[in-house]
């Protein structure tokens, strides 16, 4: 999907409650489950349950569904650091069944730092990228 | 379902997402809408969005399903003051497919009111005993 | 948003489950609202609870995150048909806060026409461009 | 909870979609959590995705809660088999903190066997009895 390292991976297990009537994931989920790696990578860089470093706003959130997931399967969330920008952060993800490699979809997301009000965009602050551009877990 | 008149009814609609693979709605879903027709009925009362003049934290719900419910239909969410402990307030509820009058299921909720920690019991206010003993909508 | 005219207008209201740690609805719920105004339209066009005229698989869907959405806010989701290509057929849509007329969100859906086993891409079928094409409810 | 042997412990990890406004684990999400401890059961005793050697439904659901879960808590859902009556399976449930060992919360879930119509009540399956009073995964 990109040129950039993976910065991140996360596993996790599809619940029965993530399918519908349909049979597999439903489409909504994999927003949860960028949520879920985006989460754990901050918290792996040490920034409790937010953002590393600012408060933080998501504007936009985006996914290519290339094939379905299923009941009790492992999926691996793979973040990549697109790019930080001046007030903002984009992630790029890919959804990867464990079992057998395949390439489940594809996603971006774009978050904005703002003030403690939650409503005034800042720059991202120094700190913050220092942390986003270092290691992250072994891929 | 009980002797007591009916003090609030909230309709709804299912989403396709409150159902599974199965094609009907899920067990757990029920008591996402058990908690909106508790709210209406408190918001209701002029509560906004929380209990009338008291925390309050759940302690138990149960729910004996009847019938399934499936996508797009209609429910009315009928609740039932059961009664008011020193401690507690107990719910009943109704669920009835709007369409047919048929009962889909029964359920029990039980509150207890808190502190402003939200983790030390209270006596339930007399103000909002008054209140959760005056008139609701018309059923 | 677009020169062409809203298709359909689904109205519906955020529930307490919708929203998140944050106090507003989480990210991902805004694509079960797209689903619930998707399908009410083909609802609406006569095709019960499934694509009009053919089976259907969403193969993108993304979201512009403008501002939030609280609980018991009532919501309308428009719909616009974008465009249908020969296999795939584009919406976009708006989301806006009904009692304020403020826009929340902008996104966009691309769903493709597949066979009866769901996984080879078929022609959009004439019927349902004629059917998608026709007059939705005022909006 | 019970003198009965836990049968099966199934361990999950607390997402963000599941806490609510509250800064906790949403009500409605717990019954989830055990949907995922019976499935886990139920395919470890090699039925797939389902009950073993039977269709079932659920006709009772029932949650204490005794503490709060938080974001990115670790839970052991332990189940309990109750019972197995002439056409129904008892269940119950102890949800713990798998860092601190408290319980958070106990509960119980009543499945009865059903034809393949799913609409008419069979007695317990001679098989499905065997396996389930089999042996669980090690506590």
């Amino acid at each position: 999907m990109s040129g950039m390292p993976t910065a991140f991976t996360h596993r996790l297990a599809v619940r029965f409650r993530d399918c519908d009537m349909l049979g597999h994931v439903n489409n909504a989920v994999y927003f949860t489950y960028l949520e879920q790696a985006r989460l754990a990578w901050w918290r792996h860089l040490g920034s409790g349950t937010g953002f590393p470093g600012a408060n933080t706003v998501i504007v936009h959130a985006s996914f290519d569904y290339r094939a379905p997931a299923f009941l009790n399967d492992e999926l691996d969330i793979r973040v990549t650091l697109a790019g930080i920008g001046r007030t903002s952060v984009t992630l790029t993800y890919e959804v990867v069944n464990a079992a057998t490699g395949q390439t489940l979809g594809e996603a971006r997301t774009v978050n904005v730092t703002v003030d403690g009000s939650g409503t005034k965009t800042i720059p991202v602050p120094d700190h913050t990228r220092a942390l986003l551009n270092g290691a992250g877990n072994p891929a």
